[in-house]
């Protein structure tokens, strides 16, 4: 087998020959011990390596990446600071004379199993992380080298079954061009990391750590999801011209970064970005981002033994706000889960969390959580472009309760004197089915829509796109879902309102023809991909695309759409 | 208090004095013991004495009220019959020194938890089998009497916490004027129980049990959900008109039991029943059913080790078609869920099971469960006026498939000599919102639609309805999901389609109004709706609500909607 075929999951090409990253054996026996004492040493002592250790790379992942992948390593030091965790490590070995790895071991998985049951990315990611930490904590018992991606010192292109964060993290960028994993998708933790890395990058090949040998020279398309193992004088000739290709193809795009955004036909669209820090801020601004599209407020809340004060928020949406200037910036509300996620609050465990008790319904039945981020936003409002934009809307009354909060926190700043901005517009997320559909009543009352496709497609598909027995259904161009979107555009130009749209369809080159052409104003997308949008879009006609509105939406089939706008914009 | 408001569970009016039953102490010490063997003894011997009284509970269940009922506690014999239920227990007493009562309870509450946590009605019915079945076993070992409502012999108001299955297939109609319970909603099985025995019931009263003593005389109003305690003269004099009242208004349905159903203005439409068994059709009949709108096939395959054969389904299908006559049965193939209801098909275990792997999906990827089913009902075809139906379809490729091996089916028949109908129709669900959306591109393609309300509102609104966190959301009256049925049935009419409902929506008093107003051609229900259903739509003008249309799909809110169509039609 010489080609092997992936999910693309961050552009470029990349030739190299084969690092393979090797996780190392950490079987051991299953001894019962005399001495319980000198098992908890040997587990203090593992911890204090192991924290000297996630020190040292978190101190190397800020100087050579940035803060907020250093963080993942604060996070992991947290973790291995965490009595919840450790306590029961050491009861074990003391009541049950379990050996340290023993004890180890069987808490870690069932920290994991727990976190992995729960029901959003972000639980499953921290399943992750305790998986990479105790791993980690694990070698250092068992006296075995844990592999160091930081020594790597010639090109290389990384091959591994899954890359973990502190994997990802030592990656140095001069030495490693590229890399592929047998596991994950477009959106697990290596692939968004590589796309910040701006590494070429395959992954989910299924058996690449197979295929491959020691001194293999690998291709690794990140644009097309192919690699070419030892390829022949032919195929590297190609693929120089194609990498060659690419890098003028990035020049070209850097040459937009401060252009607005016109299709050929000299209609005007918005391209912002989605983040979820102010660290992200800049790579916007240099990815020639036009406002913020969405603004996860999120992680501000994790990773936290408590709420965040308002204070803090406030920081951090001023930053954001006065960063971005004049550009617009759409901050979403708190979008919790309906799982455990914040162990603070301690929200209910649910059969079917996706369809749960998540983020405006939380926020609607816990006022203590929900004003004092209000508060924060209409304080920071007067530092810039401030939109406010509530998640999970299903019903009018739901707004309307959440408006009502926010004019009764905004009376009562006013009254103490502090200043808010009079120009913020309020809008919501459509990310369920029932306010696409009825679109036309909303758009009498919010100021803008966001929709947020992640969701909607999932809700409409009746389909968990994390499910892989039934992601298939997970389909951006299915008909339904265009005729959704354009519902909603088409309520919201009628009342004068703008439609924005913030989930990965954004930003997806198929999808973005057939948004143009509904009359979409705002994508907002992963910061690198506003450029290749904006070069895109430029070739396209927008008048063009719309005349065939009638025809795409009346189409049956998802397959129909893509044969058809490939063909018409090619 | 003197009043309770609860949820009405099945209709009409109730008055006697309280019976309350009590679940008796079934505490224990949780000694360690000497000899195992002893208490395995004790376990088997309670088994048997447990068995005994099942197969009792069971006879006089078949004679006194159906096969149907007493088949609950053939489950429950199973149960107790189950070495995978009963070997651990034993193993936890020889390997443990448990008493025999810490072993049942701690591997009954490991299986009763466990089933709790799986995601649809049936397992948490079954947790339910298993609490019942092991109660009583407990109680054996513990030397407790049990409660015998069949013992009751003068009239009264049954009050309980809940009334587990056992309880209710016990309550002798000729005494059991009435029950009440803690817990449980519309569809608990206490509550369907009542609505098959025709007793009337309240519901999720929160503090029934508490509230009132022994010597309390009731009124339990299971039309309105109103329970009032030691009522005055006026009281008393007042809900014994509401009973005659009552008891007029059904002798009122029963005129109608052979009658079409016609509007005021003459329009006419079908009510037919949903039904889960061959037996339940003589209920049907006896309702004045029309046809049947939803045969419900998991009955077939549920409570076994192995798949029905062929044959099985085909006698099942047939005894439906033939005991209907020419009416119309439209056979809803298997429907089952994404987690492992059927032990023998070991289904993955799935984070949002109503968002994952089920009913048509599964179907098209395990063609050795679909087919013979498929082959069955074709079989079947001869003996009467058979549709069949495809669950949970979200693209018209799904259909497609679905249908193609329909056609290959016939064809092999056909081929064999085997004789099959030629006017079969074949039609969908609408239950997922994408096929809602583009019913005009699926209304080219089949021959009905049936619209599935339970799941369409669900997605529609991204809430789960056994999530009381979230049950608010489950709106019907929503004016996204009139707007969606409102849609399915203008592409299917110009077409020259008919469509039916088969979610709880269609036989509901409120939505009767709005759905004829829309359209609908057949509404499909519980048998004992189909009565009371048809004496309403005989004052209703169809025209009349029509003309309201584009005001009522205009609304904002489920209460606009609601508040219009009571005054409208009062």
């Amino acid at each position: 087998m010489k080609n092997i075929q992936g999910i693309a999951a961050s552009p470029g090409i990349a030739i190299a020959k084969v690092y393979q990253l090797e996780t190392p054996d950490l079987s051991f026996e299953k001894n019962v011990i005399d001495n319980p004492q000198e098992e908890i040493d040997r587990l203090d002592k593992a911890l204090e390596v192991t924290k000297m250790e996630l020190e040292q790379i978190r101190a190397h992942t800020k100087k050579e990446i940035d803060d907020e992948h250093a963080e993942i390593f604060s996070a992991h030091l947290l973790v291995l600071s965490d009595p919840e965790l450790i306590n029961p490590i050491k009861d074990k070995i003391s009541s049950h004379n379990a050996a340290a790895e023993v004890a180890l071991d069987e808490t870690a998985t069932m920290f994991i199993d727990m976190f992995k049951t729960m029901d959003n990315e972000y639980m499953r990611e921290r399943a992750a992380d305790i998986q990479d930490v105790t791993k980690r904590l694990m070698a250092h018992l068992l006296g075995v080298t844990f592999p160091d991606p930081a020594l790597i010192n010639e090109e290389v292109i990384v091959i591994a079954d899954d890359l973990t964060p502190s994997d990802t993290a030592q990656l140095n960028r001069q030495f490693v061009k590229g890399f592929a994993t047998d596991i994950g998708g477009r959106t697990s933790h290596s692939a968004i990391m590589a796309r910040s890395l701006e590494i070429p990058a395959v992954v989910g090949t299924k058996n690449i750590t197979e295929a491959v040998s020691h001194n293999d020279i690998l291709i690794v398309d990140g644009n097309e999801g192919t690699i070419i193992i030892n390829p022949s004088e032919e195929e590297l000739t190609a693929y120089i011209g194609k990498q060659k290709l690419f890098a003028e193809q990035q020049e070209e795009w850097a040459k937009l970064k401060n252009e607005p955004t016109f299709s050929k036909d000299g209609e005007q669209v918005e391209l912002a970005a989605n983040i979820g820090t102010p660290e992200d801020v800049s790579g916007v601004l240099n990815n020639g981002g036009e406002g913020i599209g969405l603004y996860r407020t999120e992680f501000l809340y994790m990773g936290k033994k408590q709420l965040p004060t308002e204070d803090e928020q406030y920081n951090a949406y001023k930053s954001v706000l006065e960063q971005m200037g004049d550009k617009p910036v759409v901050v979403r509300t708190l979008d919790i889960g309906g799982d455990k996620e914040l162990e603070y609050l301690d929200l209910p465990k649910e059969l079917n969390p996706f369809l749960g008790f998540r983020a405006i319904r939380f926020c609607l039945e816990n006022e203590d959580v929900f004003r004092p981020q209000l508060r924060a936003l209409l304080r920071a409002s007067v530092h810039g472009n401030l939109k406010i934009m509530y998640p999970m809307i299903a019903t009018l009354e739901e707004f309307r309760q959440a408006k009502a909060i926010l004019v009764d926190e905004k009376e009562s700043l006013l009254s103490e004197g502090v200043k808010v901005s009079s120009t913020i517009e309020v809008g919501i997320m459509v990310e369920i089915p029932s306010t696409a559909v009825i679109a036309k009543q909303f758009a009498k009352e919010v100021d803008f829509f966001s929709i947020g496709t992640n969701d909607l497609i999932q809700y409409t598909m009746a389909a968990d796109r994390m499910n892989e027995r039934v992601s298939y259904l997970y389909q951006p161009y299915h008909p339904a879902i265009l005729n959704l979107v354009n519902t909603v555009i088409e309520a919201a130009h009628n009342e004068g309102k703008w439609v924005g749209m913030c989930g990965e369809m954004a930003g997806d080159p198929i999808a973005i023809p057939l948004l143009l052409g509904l009359g979409l104003d705002e994508f907002s997308m992963s910061a690198t991909s506003i450029l290749p949008a904006r070069t895109q879009i430029r070739d396209l006609s927008k008048k063009d695309i719309a005349s065939y509105k009638d025809k795409i939406l009346s189409m049956g089939t998802a397959d129909e759409v893509v044969e058809f706008i490939k063909k018409k914009t090619d």
